[in-house]
């Protein structure tokens, strides 16, 4: 290990090491002065400038880290974001001043493909209406699709597209994937689809796209297998709200699960219907993610500090 | 196709055929006469005898074939159950009569395992309380625990906590298993534990073990971790459901799922819990199951009686 007694990391996420000491055993080992949230919520900018005097490096959350505050912490060399999304930085002012700016996109997007699963298995399996039924004193056996041998379109094979496959193909579902960034799955087995040829085929559709560009709109629903099964863990915005309750008041929808939602906290006409399954926007919330975000946020911003790790 | 145009392959499950027509067609390839059951509903013994007459292959369902109805089918050769359980067959009868008997263990596992995984997701990731509360119109983001990284003892590796662990892998699960018919895991990876050993380690426990001997009594209970999750798809008698009662009273049991009961249809205490999923003995309730057990009887009891099929 390579002691650098002067060198001070901050962090600013006011749940950081809630979820798993390891990060800052990690920052022990390193021999650094550490700096916790004061504030215990998330930072303002001039809580910012206050947090970071002395700071070389940052440990980050959602805090404005805009020109100004980067501009008042010459000390800076390193943000070590813990989560993906960096959009509370300023890039051109972070680069100005030669401070690394790092994020963690390989947690989350395991912990939303887990999300993603959950969701379709409880779908397909009937679990929650076996489930209140019998609550309820009822013994409703009904066969219901299951996962096994379902033909799934994944749309979108970035992370979360595929840390979803890798899990599909431990229950032998058929996953057929359209992603115009994507030519082919290489060595994946997947088979690549366009979106239309999917839509037609897939009994179960999940959106991994990035960007916020309707995807299923009035027209993809009218392509749709009839009592198919929609999954939405990416954007609310991808998915027309009003085309899936006419398609579920229709039956030609059987059934949904919405993560994200164009306004949120939601409470739209969604919430009247028991076959669509609703969760608060949880995909990254699991004590994995926590862990592992930040454990890799404190990795990276030893690294970016040039802080060697014996072992 | 060797065409044996004296051939007859009766079947007797009244659902034969409605999940998927495949079997229909392996028959009419084969060139038999098929004899579907008459009565739309399982068969009394008398009711069979009159079903075999002149029949050389039966797929069977849950119906007696005993002594009397096998002496009262001379023609009968092969006997190809769908399903896993033969104990409606009187082997040493069928064997008098040089009767083949087979059945389809493999598609349950498969579809048992697929359940297993589903009520373990859900529970780990609070996917009832998140959407119960949307519905209500609440927005309650909580962390939850997941399934990455937890760890998650199968007590019992045959077919279906071998199903399950292949599942488990894919969501970097860390696996124990206990089971004393099996020395160790070969090239599976898979740790071995004793049972006080595992209960002790892991988050969630899973019953996949044969028989109807108490595996989950007060006595592991109390060496079972702060906060444990269980699982039961194999029998209700391998847990004692008044220690879970308990468990689940002083919050050491923090929730659990059950598929089996010791007194089916179950309407007892556990329906009051709303942190344990109820689902009404459908394990195998999957149209994957029913197509897969239904087309093997089929190969089973063409293989059985000598017919081949081309290709």
């Amino acid at each position: 290990m390579t002691a650098k007694d002067s060198l001070t990391i901050a962090w600013s996420p006011s749940s950081f090491g809630q979820a798993d000491a390891a990060p800052f055993r990690l920052l022990e080992a390193a021999g650094v002065e550490v700096r916790p949230n004061p504030f215990g919520r998330r930072l303002t900018a001039d809580e910012a400038i206050e947090h970071l005097q002395g700071v070389d490096g940052l440990i980050a959350g959602l805090e404005p880290l805009d020109a100004r505050v980067l501009a008042s912490a010459p000390q800076l060399k390193a943000i070590a974001r813990v989560g993906i999304g960096v959009d509370n930085i300023d890039h051109a002012a972070a680069a100005e001043h030669g401070i690394a700016v790092s994020n963690t996109p390989d947690p989350p997007a395991e912990s939303v493909a887990e999300l993603t699963i959950t969701a379709a298995l409880a779908l397909l399996r009937g679990l929650l209406p076996a489930n209140n039924a019998l609550h309820r004193g009822e013994w409703a056996k009904a066969i219901s699709p299951g996962l096994r041998g379902t033909t799934v379109l994944l749309v979108g094979f970035g992370r979360i597209g595929q840390a979803v496959h890798r899990r599909l193909e431990a229950f032998d579902a058929e996953v057929l994937v359209s992603d115009p960034a994507v030519e082919d799955g290489g060595e994946s087995g997947v088979e690549f689809v366009n979106l239309d040829e999917g839509l037609a085929r897939a009994a179960v559709v999940s959106l991994h796209a990035g960007g916020r560009e309707r995807i299923l709109g009035e027209r993809e629903f009218g392509l749709l297998r009839e009592g198919a099964v929609l999954l939405n863990s990416a954007r609310g915005e991808l998915m027309d709200e009003k085309a899936l309750v006419d398609a579920l008041d229709d039956g030609s929808v059987a059934g949904a699960w919405l993560d994200v939602f164009v306004d949120e906290p939601y409470s739209g006409p969604l919430c009247d219907y028991p076959q669509v399954l609703l969760t608060p926007h949880v995909g990254t919330y699991t004590l994995a993610c926590r862990r592992e975000m930040e454990t890799l946020a404190t990795l990276n911003v030893l690294r970016d500090l040039g802080v060697e790790l014996d072992g």
